[in-house]
């Protein structure tokens, strides 16, 4: 079994900004060659997440409503009180969404559903530069 | 390192379905023969979810009423007003508790908990017939 | 492509212990010798949780908040009427959260943020002995 190391590199918009990736990483699985295997989507950083939806705006919408409800901005959190930050919530969001994304590779194709989209989330207040890590292994 | 692969189908009642998939995914595990390794449990689709829990019928119902709270089906969704559709609270839930399972295998059994079930989630509104990947990898 | 295989074992002070791992999981990566591949570090269990986040005792407190507003520990459980016990709060929480986190290995080192902190977060009610596995895999 081989390992293809790869890196997406997106600068995003700042809070809430939702970046389907799925294209490049369906290029990456292509440019490997690999047939059969699996692959490791992975987000550095505490305050994005790499996450699956089906990517469309009345979703990715949705989803923000959702999470500004679970974990508001305007919120007093200890995490800001005490580093003088306002990103409190952003942490929480990433933790609750993950920053890992593992799917199988079969035929030498993602094995993805036609509306399951990979999707970069930014959860901090300001613009970001994100490396997303992709390691796709197989044969 | 050896890849098993393997598909479980099943046809699920609709919303809030969850469907212990444990006795299946263990019997693969036995099927592939391998002692030690990894297997990833993955589930096709954006309304639908792999989680593990106690497969319990109190939790499965105290669960299904924590997500009602979390993303309610009544409330008006973007994706709903969108595309015409009535699963926005589907695609929510479904994101939040995500696709895709990992899981260590030793002395060729799943290094589980006894209390620790992989469970597929319908999300969606109305009965799906839903495919499982199971890819198990290892020696 | 080789196996290392390791189990922390960590004693926890019961409901919302949240342990920061990462040092112990560092410490496994560079023993196993692995130059390029990935970890799976997962918890046996169904009341507690492997997740990321900047560790730090803010953050702790915020997240410990935000769990209880979810799923709030005097709420009435089916799970709880029906077992006679009082962690059906900590069931849906770690299933919220999930149990298993895998990363990327590169360069003999993981690839993680310098904020981003792999925890083991207890959520029942009593103190526990937790066993988290770590597979490492690699060349």
């Amino acid at each position: 079994m081989k390992l293809f190391k790869y890196r997406i590199f997106r600068k995003t918009a700042g809070e809430n900004d939702l970046l389907d990736i799925t294209e490049e990483v369906l290029t990456l699985v292509k440019k490997s060659g690999v047939k059969e295997g699996f692959a490791i989507v992975f987000v550095i950083g505490s305050t994005a997440s790499v996450l699956t939806m089906e990517y469309e705006p009345g979703l990715a919408k949705d989803l923000r409503e959702l999470l500004e409800e679970i974990a508001p901005q305007d919120r007093e959190y200890a995490h800001n009180a005490t580093w003088n930050d306002d990103n409190g919530h952003s942490h929480l969001r990433a933790t609750l969404l993950g920053q890992s994304f593992t799917f199988p590779i079969e035929d030498g194709r993602a094995v993805l559903g036609t509306w399951q989209q990979i999707v970069l989330a930014e959860f901090d207040h300001r613009p970001r530069e994100r490396t997303v890590v992709v390691h796709i292994y197989g044969v």
